[in-house]
């Protein structure tokens, strides 16, 4: 059994995604980022960065945060959702890696500029709009010649990504009001992990709390 | 026979020190940033999002881009730098995802709020001086348990945060000015790291360039 500790942002939707599509049993423990239960000692005991997610792996005693990390452990405990070996795996890791290292802390700063800083700097949201936008454009590169992101097969790149990429659009809806229908590639893709029943359910993930 | 494409900054050092660490043939191919050679299609065609580093592998005709993808290649290729399973393993992608995904991108935007940019603006400065500290303290506290920081023994996480840590002091010294006295475990780190004839060479690469 897993302990998924997790909140309704797009890094705690991606292991939600992963342990659908696996179908893994597990149990959500809501961390309410909102009321600072990141900061509590029992959380950082797992995650000791503060931050969502993290795991509890009980029948392996395995601990982790980092979604990057979760997602690879997940997808090498089953098999699945990335390639064992050869270069389909690294090219999968390497885009999941963009997504950590890029697509989630420059979404992430134009979000905090763009809507939540009190102060509104044109530098900064500049800055951040443009790099978002430049990433959007790596991705409908890559996915006007890759049915999918990491490799030909769905795999845990495109569980990073996609959250991210509904996340951005849907926070910043006019700075990046004609991003989708301008990118055929990616709204392709879009409409395919649209469909998943796992996806559905990863970005309704405590949707109510 | 490895080629990788890099530059003297901590990304570009990362992949140098893991390919000295593990005695690999490799040469290296410069990319001068400061020249915008990152854009070069030459180079795009290896790494679409137009950073470095870059590498390819002739041996398996492997490409890749993005550093923790590249040093998890680079540990799986040996199997060394890396435990090849477990709970250390995870552990050890853990803390290399939280480089990747916290480190590298808040200390850049320190970099570049606090040296860059042409407008000083607070806001921004404050932010990424704030959460650069208690990254720093995060690394406090895991070497103050754990030896080396992804487990017990040296790995590819500690060649990934070593030049962040060398550098965000560097490029900050008056900002970070107590930063490693206040930090016995990362600086006692820090001093056996920086021993190391890989790491030593690894900071110097193009440095004359
Ligand atoms: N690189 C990390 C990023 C995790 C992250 O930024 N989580 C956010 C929510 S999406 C969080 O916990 N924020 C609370 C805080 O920063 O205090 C990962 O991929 O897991
Ligand atoms: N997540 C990437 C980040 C790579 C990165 O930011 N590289 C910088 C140099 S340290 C770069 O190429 N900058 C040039 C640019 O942004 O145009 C990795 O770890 O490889």
């Amino acid at each position: 059994m897993i302990d998924l500790y997790t909140w309704k942002t797009p890094n705690g939707r991606k292991p939600v995604i992963a342990l659908e599509e696996l179908q893994l049993d597990y149990t959500i423990k809501p961390v309410d980022i909102g009321r600072d239960e990141q900061f509590q000692p029992a959380f950082v005991a797992i995650s000791p960065n503060s931050k969502i997610p993290g795991m509890v792996d009980h029948d392996t005693s395995v601990t982790l945060f980092e979604s990057g990390a979760i997602l690879q452990y997940l997808a090498d405990k089953t098999g699945q959702l990335l390639p064992a070996s050869g270069a389909a795996r690294y090219s999968t890791l390497q885009w999941l890696n963009w997504q950590v290292g890029g697509v989630g802390p420059m979404f992430g700063q134009l979000g905090f500029f763009a809507n939540r800083a009190k102060e509104k700097l044109p530098l900064a949201i500049d800055r951040y709009l443009t790099e978002s936008k430049r990433l959007l454009d790596v991705l409908e590169q890559r996915l006007s010649r890759s049915a999918y992101v990491g490799n030909d097969e769905y795999s845990i790149a495109d569980i990073a990504i996609y959250p991210w990429v509904v996340g951005v659009m849907d926070v910043n809806p006019t700075l990046l009001a004609d991003a989708r229908n301008t990118r055929p590639s990616m709204d392709r893709w879009m409409t395919t992990l649209a469909k998943r029943p796992a996806v559905i359910k990863g970005m309704k993930v405590l949707q109510d709390a």
